[in-house]
């Protein structure tokens, strides 16, 4: 069986205990194989307790999903960044209060408030392996069955396990569907603002300063988890008495400097690092250059077509502001991963472990099934074209109708059935968005997109193109002109009020409806149903498929005396490394801590850098006390270490030796957007707030010297 | 007798010889007497020579008009910026053989072209004080009669000295008025391009890096001087010999580090150090800020006018480069003055200066000399927010209106009296920019500025409107609204004949027009010729009155033991510093040399980061011969350096302890841009081409053996 020889693989592995680069996201479970890295890197601590996440600190590290946080302290009391506590401070500001603007600072239990009945606290108290429950079904199985086999496992052990109250639970892939882990997490309901910065400080910088190193940003916040009074979980209630979690972080008052050790713990979310050569060249070579090419048209189109008329450049400014976000990202991580290399280097390292695993005895099987998986990869990029650009073939308006076409085919099914994003659950977040549409759409325009789509659909081989589509906008360019005319012409889904009651007709009726954009929408819906069933048919296979090079990958890293972390998917990790100076391109050396210096410098007085007063005053003081730091003589704002972080990382506890809290990770500089693929120890850092900074807004600046106590910190 | 005063002073001041920050632009003469401030530097040559601009090194630095450069060898080969030598290169540029893309590469004497009828290489000769005689005749004038006898001396002066013939001479204005110097120079008026570099070598980067550093770019060419056969200048002829100079530099073979002596001489343009306190709060707390909203609301204003009128963007898009290429010059100046805290620092000098002024016996003069200059400053002010705006009340169309007035007035006068600029000599030029409109103008777009502009004119205080703008526009933007529709309806200007053809009207037939803009610019005639007359009367009083200030200020500084630089003003200057990194903000250093491998980093294949095949393979191949850095071990490309530059010194020969030229200077930094006012040690830093990185490039990329061996360098 692969995957008893992948296991028996990984034991070698982590056995072996070899120095690693500061490269890896890895599982809890891997740290105590890797102590000699870890002390290699200055960990004073015991890796053997960094494997047990009920024990401290990995107990004290929290998702809040989607971001991480920690608690530090006896009481529930929970740091994470301003940014992932937005939503509860905009939640609780008045037009009188502005929290966002102010801040917030409670100074005793009871002034604290709600942060919304949808936040959440997720203590992780199990991560297991399960792979044999979840694998066992598939035997014989290929494709689609073989996705469905893994997903009704996953859905009986998640069922089993969410029986006992106040969890959630969930099955993690790692390694590409090589090995599965029942994560289990307490799930805290209570949750209750404590403490914000003004987002002058918390947010310093905004938009312009994002990605950028060096920064000046106090990006955290502070949380109380409550509990009800039995000390289980339980919705927010007056009465309701603070969570004493298992375990929490002693937050550091020793300074910190260039080549400290460190150790982050959070909840990454996605990465891609361990994708075959072919996925990278794919990636850089043909994916992102078409993607950049692609967004910039469609940018180049809006603004040709709004331009002149302010109220078209209005109803598009949030569609261009997030197809622009697209594009500087996509830029970036071309950028990065041509900068790094990364096809010639991650396809002469696959190179090399296919040589290795030639020369191994018994791997025929691996490299049958490394055969498949290419073959695989292969016919799905061989539809390239076409999948990226159909998607922008039903824009906004039309978009809208396809979307309705589906929904009233979803409904004619039970609805623990229907396709996600259609059920019950999904329907006023779909009415929501067929409302806003009023608010960023012009049929000029729209038309306008299509045609330029339409250009490059047209573009493609005959093969790739599809016959539904072809059926809708006609077979050239000129055609579809004149038919783009007649849709728009011909429907009355313009009107909001015409848009919302057509969500409440059921199949029938909106198949006989003579709505120019409805009928196209119908013709459509076969097609883009014949295609998901087939994009899920092609999940099936990898999921597959995969574990031969992914076994294959381990052994031969094992052979090198390397351990493998899985790539990013939400749950729990820790990274080590160190407080690292940047060197971005020639010339340039970017030092490791930013001091408050920066803060005045980039001061304007207009949004978003406009330091608040109290701040600059503090700063103009000088009086930085205990948190000052003894070589710079300044007070110290951010820093910078080569930790693997991803997306998801925001608010993880960035640790030292000794495994106290010395800084709060909030975002990654330019170069290193390309990580998501691949870790270039050049480039890639993450930055953290540094909680000298946050100690000595709670002393000096806006004072808080009951959470001060409460972490047990100098007051100055 | 004032100077008298002021010239014991000077001479006290530059005997005390004292030690002098890396800041000052020094006259020649000035250097002896900094021989320690030299030697403390580690400067290792004698500082006496560098007196006599007849002798080495100074002898072997010219001026090209505009740029500076240098003699190389004893067969006037003279190197400067590829950028000071890009007419000379696009002259001798053909469809078939581009040399802006493809370089040029003579490898005889006779294979080199020529530069150009215009091209000049000017020798100093003679650079003597005779401010008595310019002032001689000034007793007792004040306002435009000083300003006149001035004009009169100097004109004197001039036609004496140019009676040696091949020379031009000029009286340069050292401190502002308070000492005159006769600059003789001998006029080369035969020069041929040599060598130049293609322009994704000489200009990398282009408009995208300009003020940037790290920069890598080989902003480098040569040219040779020929003269007649009798060795004296003489037009370009092909018989004509190379000539040979005084002195020429001996390029070092040296490597170049942080910290090492560098020497600059060259020709510095204009700056604005010795000004007031009042005159820089004035340019800092009101002419950029005001500048700054006017140039955008400007590009604003014609960006709204233009949209979604491609035919109209082409036709203001020189218009807006120009205005966004001020714009960023002002923003640039008004950051370096805040970030340099510009007004307190001059201000609180000035107050320590007239404070010392107090304490001296005698001072009661410069006193009031110093009281009445502050009135006519004030009295200048009055008017600044009009003075602002006039220029902006005559764009394109009109302004063409108003020149083609004051053409015809000025030729009812002899040649020699007319205003400079509309003499027979400038008729060509006034022409091509009648015809050059055709493609820069748009009525509706031209109405639009004045639009905006005429409501910055209404907000005016009633004293600072003119009546006969008032005239032409109306006194309400209602009024000026209707005026503008009925000005470009009844104009046949915007026809490029008729516009040429009213060039060669006279007076009274202009006069009597009835086309509506010329009607307008003859209305407004009056009242332009009256504010040119009251700024040549304050011109003239200022001239009279700035030497007392600047008596004062050398002698306060004398008293410091300081010696005192004149502001820039286009004559042969010295300074001197080291090889320096910079820390442009918190958290970044700069590091002072930049190396190929940023040519590779910057390198997209598009336009300006195009490095050309040759090079790329020659960085990849890694063979750097004789030019290596020894610490680095790889090809520096540029340096920075901490010395005291401006606008004129592109060219100018950076030399090292021993006089041997290590760099060619070519641009500043973004933070240096307000060095034109202040110099800030922490952020003035001037930017040079490694004379390595040329070597290289004629030793192994565009081989120029014959040039290396003229120079006695090493061929490899």
């Amino acid at each position: 069986m692969r995957k008893r020889t992948l296991a028996a693989s990984m034991a070698l592995t982590l056995a072996a205990g070899a120095a690693q680069a500061d490269e890896g996201m890895w599982m809890p479970s891997q740290l105590p194989q890797l102590s000699k890295a870890l002390r290699a890197a200055g960990f004073e601590g015991d890796p053997a307790q960094l494997a047990d996440v009920t024990r401290a600190p990995l107990a004290a590290v929290v998702s809040l999903g989607g971001c991480t946080a920690s608690f530090v302290s006896a009481q529930g009391l929970v740091v994470t960044n301003h940014h992932c506590a937005m939503g509860a401070i905009q939640l609780n500001s008045t037009p009188e209060n502005n929290l966002i603007e102010n801040g917030f600072n409670a100074p005793t239990l009871a002034a604290e408030v709600s942060a919304g009945p949808a936040a959440r606290i997720y203590v992780t108290v199990g991560f297991d392996n399960i792979t044999d429950r979840i694998l066992a079904g598939t035997k014989g199985k290929a494709g689609r069955a073989y996705f469905d086999a893994v997903d009704a496992a996953k859905k009986a052990v998640v069922a089993q396990c969410e029986a006992d109250a106040g969890h959630r639970c969930s099955v993690a892939d790692m390694y590409y569907g090589s090995a599965f882990y029942l994560i289990k997490q307490l799930e805290l309901k209570d949750v209750r603002l404590v403490y914000a910065p003004p987002v002058s400080i918390g947010n310093y910088g905004d938009e312009i300063d994002n990605f950028v190193w060096p920064r000046h940003v106090g990006d955290f916040s502070f949380y109380r988890a409550y509990v009800g009074k039995d000390g289980k979980p339980a919705p927010y209630a007056k009465d309701n008495v603070p969570y004493q979690p298992p375990a929490h972080l002693s937050v550091s008052t020793a300074p910190v400097k260039a080549g400290d050790f460190a150790m982050i713990a959070g909840y990454p979310g996605v990465t891609f690092r361990h994708r075959t050569a072919s996925e990278f060249e794919n990636q850089i070579g043909w994916l992102l250059p078409n993607r950049v090419a692609l967004l910039e048209g469609l940018i180049q189109t809006i603004d040709k077509a709004t331009a002149g008329h302010p109220d078209k450049v209005v109803l598009y400014a949030s569609t261009v502001a997030s197809l622009k976000n697209n594009l500087k990202r996509a830029q970036g991580e071309l950028e990065g991963l041509r900068r790094s290399d990364a096809i010639r280097v991650r396809g002469e390292d696959e190179k090399a472990m296919l040589a290795w695993l030639g020369k191994q005895p018994g791997a025929r099987a691996e490299q049958a099934g490394i055969r498949a998986l290419q073959q695989q990869l292969d016919a799905g990029e061989a539809n390239r074209a076409r999948d990226l650009v159909l998607p922008y073939l039903r824009p906004g308006l039309l978009g809208a109708a396809v979307q309705l076409q589906r929904l009233a085919l979803e409904r004619g099914k039970p609805d623990a059935q229907r396709e996600s994003g259609y059920q019950q659950r999904d329907e006023a977040m779909l009415a929501g968005g067929l409302k806003q549409l009023q608010r960023r759409f012009d049929p000029e325009v729209e038309k306008a997109t299509l045609r330029f789509a339409l250009q490059r659909y047209y573009a493609l081989p005959q093969a790739q193109r599809v016959a539904e589509f072809d059926a809708v906008f006609g077979t050239s360019e000129a055609e579809a002109t004149q038919r783009l005319e007649a849709l728009y012409a011909g429907t009355r889904l313009g009107n909001e009020a015409t848009r919302l009651a057509a969500m409440q007709q059921d199949a029938a009726a909106l198949a006989a409806s003579d709505d120019s954009l409805l009928k196209a929408a119908a013709t459509l819906q076969p097609a883009l149903l014949r295609l998901e069933a087939e994009a899920k048919q092609r999940a099936g296979e990898l999921l597959r498929l995969r574990p031969a090079y992914m076994q294959a990958l381990i052994a031969y890293r094992t052979s090198q005396g390397r351990a493998v972390y899985p790539d990013a998917n939400s749950t729990l990790r820790v990274s080590f490394g160190k407080v690292s100076p940047l060197s971005p391109r020639d010339g340039v050396d970017y030092r490791p801590l930013t001091t408050v210096a920066g803060i005045v410098e980039k001061h304007t007085g207009v949004v978003p850098f406009n330091a608040p007063k109290p701040l600059l005053e503090a700063i103009a003081k000088g009086d930085f006390g205990s948190t000052v730091d003894p070589e710079l003589r300044t007070q110290t704002v951010d820093f910078l270490t080569n930790l693997d972080t991803t997306g998801g990382n925001s608010g993880s506890p960035v640790l030292d030796a000794q495994g106290k809290l010395i800084g709060l990770n909030f975002d990654s500089n330019w170069e290193a957007v390309s990580a998501s693929w691949m870790y270039d120890p050049r480039y890639k850092r993450a930055i953290h707030v540094d909680m000298r900074y946050l100690r000595w807004l709670l002393a000096k600046v806006y004072p808080a010297p009951n959470l001060l106590e409460e972490m047990q910190l100098p007051a100055q």
